[in-house]
């Protein structure tokens, strides 16, 4: 049973038949001059058309295609990064992509300012306003949290922001947001959206930017030119037209897949809380239902993890695409006690877990933490 | 009939059923600390070692695998940068992806400087031989030339370049060589080597770099830390799987194929000097024989290129991963005429074509180049 759909999920199986027809009639490279070439350029272009439709955006707006979300994050960051920058905020609660990235530029000398999270795992909206001040170039939000599916109020922020400095560039990372909560790019305002395809049941090795009109953009890879300059490489169109295809199912399938999926938080929830585990949640209801934080009083993580791991029950203890510890930052920032910063447990829900795969973790977790307290005795 | 095989390739269609397996086995983040993860992160190393190996590295050397060989080629170059470098070599005949990232660093302010090429494409040994002074950090020069299949002699040049400053980083763009000539980074001598899977069909989307021990890089993109903290986002396992074993394929059948494509090239040239047919040809007979440049007097290229793309002919006119226009750089710095330069054609073969394709493209051409002449009177 799989319960680590925030760090992967599986491609939707029916797109793998599809891919030999792709590789046969689709495989030329967009650049060339002759006809075969030309019209896998066209389709690059109607799968850009379709993803930006589907996220809200105008037809004048652009999305980049990227090998990863991360790599879309860092061509927000690095992308619209200017010497003569004052000021950058960032979220304490970003994914490492993001977060290593400020990180990296406040290693250069730039000032980054960091805002912190609130009890929920929000972004503190006074420590927020406080940190706004007129002259921020560039904040980094992420619309849901990897960590806890704590959701950042993106359209209040930008309103905040813009209120401010109407210059102010604001990026958002969606990647745990888009085909599970409503996203609108122009309702939440924001300047520039990162997505992936891994998340939502796509390949890997592709992800993308949303940009707005008018967002100047440098590449932070040179070469051919591909992507309107901003990033070189031969497009991978086999990834980029299974992205379109499962950006638009997610949009289609979104309130389904909610339903289901509010439902097993609910189970989940609603089963732990009648067993006699003391446990603490890190999520709460407001949250995105595809993730649940929680720890178990008196419980490692890792321990607990490998005993589920033995009875192939697989789930995450956080951002699996990040050092061990990162967990740790975000979990801490939103004040966790130490104890249940160290058994965290992230358990993230797909399209495919059902309320009878519910039901067994929880059963198998009374088990575990039964065995690991009495062991532990 | 496809002969733009240096632009891109199909993917082996064996492999695409191999696709099914691997989504239904190895989908997980090899991030997470469950079995299942732990085994796409061993399948990975498997991968990654297999690589090395084939390339003729150590064992304690490293392999990063990126989105694609540009970015491969961009992680070489910006990973190795430091701010107190005095010099930095590139060759004229560079692909966009080195020379565009060249042109950045010298727009940064870096002292960058250009090895112009011989009358046959390769490097010009002499103005490698001035230029290579002791202050010089860092050295790429590619393999084999995309636009002409000239061969760089690497071992030579790399010998040169540690003769004088045994301390310089030496990279080479081995894209074009790499399955289709001798390629054994060792007895090469070179730091860093870049290769892309969907050259030598695999997937588009993943490339990657070679990186002897000792030599010290920074990632361009940050993150999670993935591939040693050198290049993070989710592993594309996928395709690094597929990758693995396109390069291994490679290396066992690059006699056979190096020997079909050889005759291939023998036969277009055979044929073509049979013809009346006025042309140049800008490869030599010690290029590789994958690809073939050559132009037909008082024919533009593109003009000829739509006339074969409406008999199904799909040739290139020169790096399709590239401004339109960069051809060009490289012919011109090889003293082609004018008129060489703009009618140039990149002919380009691969495991798949046949001598009857050959033949009916030079006889195609013959056709078309007539028509056009006595159009053009």
């Amino acid at each position: 049973m799989f319960f680590d759909n925030a760090s992967t999920t599986k491609l939707d199986e029916d797109l793998i038949d599809e891919l030999k027809n792709l590789n046969e009639e689709f495989f030329y490279n967009p650049g060339g001059l002759y006809s075969k070439s030309r019209n896998v350029k066209k389709q690059i272009e109607d799968d850009r058309k379709k993803i930006i439709e589907c996220l809200g955006g105008e037809s004048s707006d652009n999305f980049v295609f990227t090998g990863s979300a991360t790599e879309g994050n860092n061509l927000a960051i690095m992308g619209v990064l200017r010497k003569n920058f004052t000021k950058m905020l960032f979220s304490m609660g970003e994914h490492p992509s993001v977060y290593n990235t400020a990180l990296e530029l406040k290693n250069r000398g730039y000032n980054v300012e960091f805002i912190t999270l609130d009890k929920t795992g929000k972004v503190d909206l006074d420590d927020f306003k406080n940190k706004m001040t007129a002259d921020v170039d560039f904040v980094s939000i992420m619309h849901v949290s990897n960590e806890t599916g704590a959701i950042n109020d993106i359209c209040s922020l930008v309103e905040i922001a813009k209120g401010v400095n109407e210059k102010v560039i604001f990026h958002s990372d969606g990647v745990q947001a888009y085909g599970k909560i409503d996203v609108d790019v122009s309702t939440l305002g924001v300047d520039m959206y990162t997505i992936s395809a891994h998340k939502i049941y796509g390949c890997k090795g592709i992800g993308g930017l949303y940009i707005k009109k008018g967002v100047n953009l440098k590449p932070i890879i040179f070469g051919g030119g591909q992507e309107s300059g901003l990033r070189s490489g031969t497009e991978n169109y086999m990834g980029i037209h299974i992205f379109s295809k499962v950006v638009e199912r997610a949009k289609n399938d979104l309130l389904k897949n909610s339903n289901l999926v509010k439902l097993l938080k609910l189970k989940f929830i609603e089963k732990l809380s009648s067993t006699s585990l003391k446990y603490s949640l890190h999520s709460y209801d407001d949250n995105s239902p595809y993730i649940v934080s929680v720890s178990f009083d008196k419980c490692r993580a890792e321990t607990l993890l490998n005993m589920l791991n033995d009875n192939m029950i697989y789930i995450g203890n956080g951002s699996a695409c990040s050092s061990k510890n990162s967990g740790n930052r975000i979990l801490q920032n939103m004040g966790v006690p130490k104890d249940g910063v160290e058994g965290n447990l992230r358990i993230s829900f797909s399209k495919h877990n059902t309320v009878g795969e519910v039901e067994k973790l929880v059963d198998c977790l009374s088990l575990c933490v039964g065995d690991y307290l009495s062991k532990a005795r």
